[in-house]
């Protein structure tokens, strides 16, 4: 397992300041999981509590995210951290912009169920709970692979983007076969088909975060690469 | 106008290497926002050959936010850059990665033009010219705002994000009425539906750039701010 240079400096109070950090975003990683968990829940159950409940603490995603960043920048200033700590910063700075982001698309699911007027048909609610899962699971993975900053079950989630993008356009052809059958249908299934855009993005995000990931154990920045060179290079060594 | 304190340390150097990357930056804004403009024009035309450029090109976007952000960590681990300075590293840091969403936007509305197999209702062409022109002004005047660091002028494109969202809504209004009268319309309109919400998100993406620069120039993160807020800031001083 590759973690890169975690623990090793010699100040034992930047350490300190490092390993509060991480919590931090954590913690944030640990509130998104629940907002995404309960956006779909409510969106199973079609329960507008809950619903609301995800809407109304967006708030918290949005003042960890502010909190976090203005740490980075302390710890910047003050420690002016290099290497491995530097790119820490910038891998942390990175994640807390898709992790607020994925927040946003749970309060767009949200927003889904409390604006519902009818509920989902059978087949539909099935591949929607199937497309909540992976994400759910692409989610909890990444931030598994951020707490031991293990590049190796990084790039396991990186590959697994493509599968919530197919499961995502499944759903939209399904969509699409009712909207042509019920023209009555069609403007609750086009907020279905966005709220399941905003559920895919999710995966774009946890890919996201596994770059960084990578980036902050490897020293090389795997944005816009191929899934075989990320491969090619997590194999190097 | 409030323009933060560029241009006032000590090294020579360093000041040679803050202006470059703010030009860097400046290029990136400039790329995108031909590939944006090339995008509406690709659409407004049905021009397949341009839009095969903009997916194209979408390359060098993706090249600029990888080679900024590297020269970004090279000058915090060498220049080890504190207030004003740190804040400009953060602000570019975080609004490259703006840019790079909003050169995927124009990616993605390439590939619409790309795909269509008839073209727009002209009520429907008018709305997405109007929404386009709307967000392309945006674009432009956030990177004029970026240029000059500018805080005033980026709290005015701040407040223009509420009207690309009008625009937005009254377009998908739009396309629900064509695809409701005639249901061979809908796998086509559903596309035009996303394409039009990824210009719409370009707007939110130049807000978030306008936020950085207000934080560059007051040193306040203004982001989850109400817009009242953001204006008393301002008005501080």
């Amino acid at each position: 397992m590759e973690t890169g240079n975690l623990n090793k400096h010699i100040s034992g109070q930047f350490n300190v300041e490092l390993e509060n950090v991480r919590s931090q975003v954590l913690a944030m990683g640990g509130l998104v999981e629940q907002q995404l968990e309960n956006a779909l829940l409510a969106s199973n159950t079609g329960d507008k509590d809950l619903a609301r409940e995800v809407i109304e603490n967006d708030r918290k995603v949005n003042e960890l995210e502010v909190n976090i960043d203005q740490e980075c920048v302390r710890i910047i200033a003050k420690r002016q951290p290099t290497a491995g700590d530097l790119r820490l910063m910038m891998a942390i700075i990175k994640t807390i912009t898709d992790l607020e982001r994925i927040g946003d698309m749970a309060e767009h699911a949200a927003q889904t169920v409390l604006h519902a007027d009818r509920s989902l048909p059978d087949v539909v609610q099935v591949n929607l709970e199937a497309l909540g899962e992976q994400i759910i699971r692409m989610l909890r993975d990444v931030l598994d692979a951020f707490a031991r900053m293990d590049a190796d079950a990084a790039y396991r989630v990186h590959s697994r983007s493509k599968k919530v993008d197919s499961l995502h356009e499944g759903l939209v052809r399904q969509l699409l076969t009712y909207m042509m059958g019920d023209s009555r249908s069609i403007p609750f299934m086009l907020e279905v088909q966005l709220a399941s855009r905003s559920l895919g993005r999710v995966g774009d995000h946890c890919k996201n975060i596994a770059e960084y990931i990578i980036y902050f154990v490897k020293g090389t920045d795997v944005r816009h690469t191929s899934p075989e060179e990320i491969k090619r290079l997590l194999k190097q060594d």
